[in-house]
């Protein structure tokens, strides 16, 4: 059974990290401000999948405190990876595979110049969950992830062996896994969904459900969606054009969902607005392709994020 | 010295008529809400220019009660317009003219069909005004008037003697007035301040000034003024480019401002939404022109509109 360093411990971090180790993976858990909670009170999950509770976890305040593991999964908020190249090699095997579990476009890459591409996978998570409090997390809906591999030039790996094993671990541990064979891809897949949601949930100060369900708002993702996909495809990385309508149904079947961008807002945390609307209006430019409505929400996230400090 | 009915006595019928009536003329007064409170005590005005006080106007509930005028001036919020067809025959004599002092697109033509084309003036305020409280209004910045004739078939009018009129009892009043011989010029030219203003001071819940400040808001509403300066040309109203500058360098050194699009916001108020966004928007669908930023707005609005009842 492999070990696992998992750095964050937050809605994705937390709710991953408790079902490896209760899966029996030897994980360890990087926390700042819960840390005293967590190492007194473990974590508990609220599941839609079935409750459950670690009451003793490994948990640490510093990465110089843990042990080098097999894996490490970044489960940070984007916006503090600058603590990456210092953290990374203290935690992770020489080597051992880094998984990228975070929001937007961009950060394999970063993590990659760090430990090198070989060990760099994106794994992207499909999930509905909130941190309700310290070592409390609440998982609302869907909880699958989908794994690829870095390459540096961007092109498609294939499922590489690197894949199918931390696929097979995620798989034990109860979560549903697809593998992608280009990571671009699924990147951009999840763009679709992230681009208008996150930013509209900030802009319109509304669940999921109420931006579907006002027409004009709706007719907004849409186009939104429908200009990342165009950029996507200028990228080298096309995506099917049913998918928006997916994207757009899978929604209103969803469990009204507050965004981690907006909760962020409201906290007065800052937004990941580089992650998921910088990093890829700069990507779709130097591929020649424009994304003005994404840019727009950018320029109205980039004021709402400098006003709220 | 004519006779002028105001209807609607806040933030600009409340200022330019109290003006009116200072200069002599026979002013009457519509109030809602704020009609015992005016009986009573009059108007207050303070103004960059000088502050004054009417102790005594005439006011009423009712336009039924109102003497038919010389000209009728409508200063009701556009979301009122529907009780003109009901109002307006009351108010104004039967050759009287009547000055649209609205913002937005399109309630010319609206007060033409009540009226007839031939009495009808677009009177556009540049203005930064706001009523404080009953009877109570703060006049900030700016303060001068466009007056332009409206025509049934959007070309330009020339100055007609009903503009030089109008003209002449405002600036009898102290109202610095400029006349323009194209009505569809002159609204675009608001609409190029408007749209981006208005719209982004709801959306970012902001001041002009924040907005200016701001690289990434500063940058939008530049884009957002081509693209109206666009569409205007396309409807036949074509703006000079050195506009858009202009009217970024005037709000660099206005008094920061609170549009009164996101006051109605804050007080829960239906927003001119269609007046300023939607109507515009329709106007260059059908000349051909495409607003994309413009539309991204008004859907922003739109929902922010319907949830904020």
């Amino acid at each position: 059974m492999k070990s696992y360093a998992i750095i964050g411990t937050g809605a994705i971090g937390g709710y991953y990290g408790a079902r490896l180790a209760a899966a029996g993976f030897d994980v360890h858990f990087l926390a700042r401000n819960d840390y005293r909670y967590i190492r007194d009170n473990g974590l508990v999950i609220e599941s839609k999948d079935g409750n459950f509770t670690l009451p003793r976890v490994n948990v640490y305040s510093s990465a110089a405190d843990m042990p080098a593991c097999d894996v490490a999964a970044i489960t940070l908020k984007a916006t503090a990876n600058h603590i990456l190249p210092e953290i990374l090699p203290a935690v992770v095997k020489k080597d051992g595979a880094v998984l990228v579990m975070q929001n937007g476009f961009g950060y394999e890459e970063q993590v990659a110049k760090i430990v090198g591409p070989e060990r760099v996978l994106g794994v992207l998570c499909f999930i509905c969950s909130n941190k309700t409090g310290p070592g409390h997390i609440m998982h609302l809906d869907f909880g699958h992830v989908t794994v690829a591999q870095f390459t540096k030039d961007d092109t498609p790996s294939g499922i590489t062996p690197l894949i199918k094993e931390v696929a097979a671990d995620f798989t034990r541990a109860g979560i549903t896994v697809h593998t992608a064979p280009d990571l671009g891809t699924a990147r951009w897949k999840k763009l679709v969904w992230n681009i208008p949601y996150s930013g509209l949930s900030v802009v319109l100060s509304a669940l999921t459900d109420a931006i579907n369900k006002n027409p004009q708002s709706r007719e907004l993702v849409v186009n939104l969606m429908h200009e990342v996909r165009a950029a996507a495809r200028a990228c080298g990385h096309p995506i099917e054009e049913g998918f928006v309508a997916k994207m757009i149904s899978d929604t209103d079947s969803m469990t009204p969902y507050r965004t981690s961008m907006i909760i962020d807002y409201k906290e007065k945390r800052p937004m990941e607005v580089e992650a998921i609307f910088g990093n890829p209006l700069q990507a779709a430019k130097k591929a020649g392709a424009k994304m003005p409505l994404v840019e727009m929400l950018y320029q109205e996230l980039k004021f709402m994020d400098e006003n709220n400090k």
